[in-house]
């Protein structure tokens, strides 16, 4: 593990702690089969990145209750949900190391939790009372269900372009860690100056963690990310390194390029050409270039805030987005 | 077609011709794999039913703005929703004659498009900024969801009891009715006598229909009915007329009817012995005669709303759910 990470991790255990004693409590009035579906994604290595953003950016707006942690289980329930319809949409077979819930149970159950998580993340949001937040709540299951559906529309697509690509992540990733850290100040009544730094601060933060998502599948072995090898790629999903090395090749070795990610077949050497591709069209340097400048606007973001343990924290975070291996 | 039936359409034309603009109009922004899918469902014939119910609803109790058709649509929605996902988790072929969404395009658009819809009611609901509202569409898509995550755990259990199957059809079916005249009254700012009534009728109304719809798996040819025949059998679905049937049976029919239930594979011959026995044990009979009760408490429900052309048609739509043909 990283030194970053363990120092991240040290400084919000029991956060974390009661985060997964929310999670668990949530689920355990419902049924068998959700229980056991919802509970292997969900309980499968996770890190709670978003609704230990909410309760952070909650603390860092001066919320001091006790209802944070039962509702940041919302963000972790979209999440889930969203991932067990992904891994559905994408055939994917593998995440996190763990085999998928569609093929662990089949493809009914997968779509059924899922609909129950979204469900239920909305029933808690509802609960609130607060119009703000269910609004947020409602753009964000909008959103990722939009980003998804243009994600499948462009699935094998060669020609997916980076402002296509933004579009995508922003909707499917940005859009949720956004929303997290913003309810984070809305349930501290935070004033608006607050709210808005913190919601930029999880959308610059949203789009660095997928950017850098994205890299791992070029950079990382499979042992390390609990996925197949090239495993985006056997999805037909173009990623930023992809996507400008492509733009930046000559016509011949944009072909080749081009050979290997349509076989779907490729071998191992096959991808292991492609990211010497990456390497020298600069699709993998472009790509941390871009992430780091997300991560530099969400620390830019939050610098109305004044120093705190909190604050550091989230900073920490921001730069552990460019330094993980899975 | 039928007299009553006809009755209801040429009082409600108008509405429905409003609710149609409406639900081609939300559409129309979004992309065209949505509209598509969406309208490939959406626009197969459906009854409009529910938006039909909440308009309904919303005159009875004095409504007289221009929103009701716009917002009606977050109950056709969430209909669709649940059966682009009911579908694909029953493999179901054929609705209302035409092949399902799943099998025109794949699970992934079925799943996704589904989503969409249900992200869609939401942002509708949310916009009213009724917390009320938006409560009762929350409880709406939790329901829904549980009541299909237990049909699948139940599916093909030849146990099922009556009360398992009441459940189901409650949070399934009923639920959904229930809340588009449940919002009717809301939309009119009508008084907690008149939403309490109008919940009742919807709430009955939703299980009558339910189990009319379930009867006419044995009582229609596949022809009239636009799905397989023993279509609910095939896909390992016990209702009523069978449940009820096979608590009445002496022992050899009983296992001469599961034999037949358990064989997914069944001929004509085979079905048309066991809607021999629903006639024999009275299962047929006995759903009859629920759905009347049903359908007479739905009436008796808005007994308190003094006699008008829109009662008139909320009545007859609850007669209707006893004889329709499909």
């Amino acid at each position: 593990m990283n030194k970053l990470k363990q120092k991240i991790l040290a400084e919000v255990e029991e956060d974390l702690s009661e985060i997964e004693t929310a999670l668990r409590e949530n689920l355990n009035p419902h049924f068998d089969l959700v229980r056991e579906t919802a509970s292997h994604i969900l309980f499968s290595g996770g890190k709670r990145l978003r609704p230990l953003l909410m309760v952070l950016c909650g603390r860092l707006c001066g919320y001091s209750g006790d209802y944070d942690k039962i509702f940041s289980v919302v963000f972790e329930y979209l999440h889930a949900a969203t991932l067990l319809h992904d891994d559905l949409v994408d055939g994917a077979s593998l995440r996190r190391g763990k085999p998928t819930a569609h093929s662990v149970w089949d493809n009914s159950t997968a779509v059924l939790v899922g609909d129950f998580l979204l469900a239920r993340s909305l029933s808690i949001g509802t609960e609130t009372g607060n119009l703000k937040i269910i609004r947020i709540i409602s753009e964000i299951t909008e959103n990722m269900s939009q980003g998804e559906i243009r994600q499948l529309m462009r699935k094998g697509n060669l020609k997916l372009s980076e402002a296509e690509y933004m579009d995508i992540i922003r909707c499917k990733n940005a859009v949720l860690i956004q929303g997290a850290c913003r309810v984070g100040a809305l349930i501290a009544d935070a004033g608006e100056e607050e709210e808005s730094a913190l919601s930029a601060y999880g959308f610059n933060l949203g789009i660095a963690f997928q950017m850098a998502d994205d890299l791992l599948d070029y950079t990382s072995d499979s042992g390390t990310l609990g996925k197949n090898v090239g495993a985006d790629l056997k999805e037909g999903k173009l990623t930023l390194p992809v996507i400008s090395s492509l733009e930046a090749a000559d016509p011949i070795d944009r072909d080749e390029m081009e050979e290997i990610i349509k076989n779907k077949d490729f071998s191992l050497r096959d991808f292991e050409r492609l990211v010497e591709m990456l390497e020298i069209y600069g699709g993998i340097r472009y790509t941390k270039h871009q992430a780091t400048r997300y991560v530099e606007q969400a620390k830019e973001a939050i610098s109305i805030f004044k120093n705190s343990k909190t604050k550091q924290i989230l900073l920490n975070i921001a730069d552990f987005a460019l330094s993980r291996k899975h």
